[in-house]
């Protein structure tokens, strides 16, 4: 039975936003809907027009007898940067402080919309790479590489601090932590990563950037490629920071833990280039 | 400027999905396009059909001054099956077997397009249970909680074996490991989980339910109340489980390490009840 226009814009709308960066050709449409190709390309047509009208990512069109459609989701800079500027006032509440000059965040970084939100803004820094991968370190780091991995629809992959038998053979490197200065070590499974992947690396949190270099080790240990580097927040940092490049969608600016209050703003992801 | 129906379906389409278990007023679309509600009405008759006929979800129509549309993903049993028994073949691949007869998962757990599914398949479990929270312990189970959090639109939080500093002030329980028998300690942070909160607990696997065991034991702690148990898969445990009542979307009924091979078949989820 064929199906209505109506219809296959909607099941289209779902279908696309469920497999970003995938190349989906008309000729699957045109199955799905048993519907002509010159139908299912002006159903396309429109969506493309809504999608960049409402800033929900371009749908790129290949032509061709291998050809289709690529949905890439993005978010403007002016509605990334709308977010972000809510979220550093979030960020900046008095009971967020903790003993130490720490920021607690676990509850933010455990919010579906934010992190929707949050995979939206770090994948959109990113349109124009090829990304096989996204790379974090346990435990804070995973919600931000899950949510960005949505987004680009690509495996991420978890270093840890600790072995785990059910890692099977791993891959490891010792790593300066910047705060402390002690020597630590990190491991990633061995079958976790092709040689020559391209990987994106997320953090939830930065200070002097020992933890991101550690990462940074390791992809060369997999012979891998570094594509970028971004981190939910970072702390201000006295000293030379391991890393050099990065992004940073919050930059906390100042704990005072005698005044009790925490300056966030947003990070240098909004700097111009 | 007012916006064209197929316009609207499709944007409507996208901010429903955004929005699972939201309460969305037909004002709200009225104005994000402009239009009558009577025409934003007969758009979310077509969305609410054909969301039923694809197997996207319900769309339930709360009538009212205060009332509006909540978009409720689903999927299938049919469906939810057809992925499982797929999913169960790729488990039992040859060189998923690790030393001592564990399981490599993770990079199953690491892939997007599984884990909107089995978010999605976890979350139609509880289509009719108010939730409030989705609990895991770190870090496996983490990616797996993200997932069905996006479903539900509730936050999840994060039980560790480890306590971070960053946390802030936490509750422990002390639970018997069901693998090892060893006496194991796990705490949540103190200001992660409300009192009187329903909770769901997932996890990544399930040996003996001495992990699972321990979080309800945490759940009794903050005075909240258990809705549920679903784990990823569960292995054949001799003796008795420190847990009764969970499902699970795989069974790992049999590992020999002698001739490497594992069997995995679609678990008790689909059983009848």
């Amino acid at each position: 039975m064929k199906v209505r226009r109506s219809e296959r814009l909607i099941d289209m709308t779902h279908y696309l936003l469920d497999h970003p960066h995938e190349l989906i050709s008309l000729t699957f449409f045109a199955k799905r809907y048993e519907s002509a190709k010159s139908s299912i390309s002006e159903d396309l047509a429109i969506i493309k027009k809504t999608f960049r009208e409402r800033g929900t990512g371009l749908l790129d069109t290949i032509p061709g007898a291998a050809g289709g459609v690529i949905f890439v989701p993005m978010i403007s800079k002016e509605e990334a940067k709308e977010y972000v500027v809510a979220l550093s006032e979030r960020l900046s509440e008095q009971d967020r402080l903790l003993p130490g000059g720490y920021v607690y965040l676990s509850d933010l970084l455990g919010e579906p919309e934010l992190l929707r939100q949050v995979g939206r803004i770090i994948a959109s820094k990113y349109l124009g790479e090829k990304i096989d991968a996204v790379m974090t370190v346990a435990t804070k780091g995973v919600p931000i590489a899950q949510a960005v991995s949505y987004y680009l629809n690509v495996p991420f992959v978890i270093v840890r601090r600790d072995s785990k038998i059910t890692e099977g053979s791993t891959v490891s490197v010792n790593y300066v932590s910047g705060s402390s200065e002690r020597i630590e070590k990190m491991e990633l499974s061995k079958r976790s990563l092709k040689r020559g992947s391209r990987v994106l690396v997320v953090d939830d949190f930065m200070k002097g950037g020992g933890t991101i270099n550690g990462m940074q080790g390791l992809i060369e240990e997999f012979e891998a490629e570094l594509v970028g580097v971004t981190v939910f927040a970072e702390a201000k940092f006295r000293g030379e920071r391991a890393v050099k490049k990065y992004n940073s969608l919050l930059f906390v600016e100042d704990v005072n833990t005698q005044t009790k209050t925490i300056s966030v703003v947003p990070g240098n992801y909004f700097d111009e280039e």
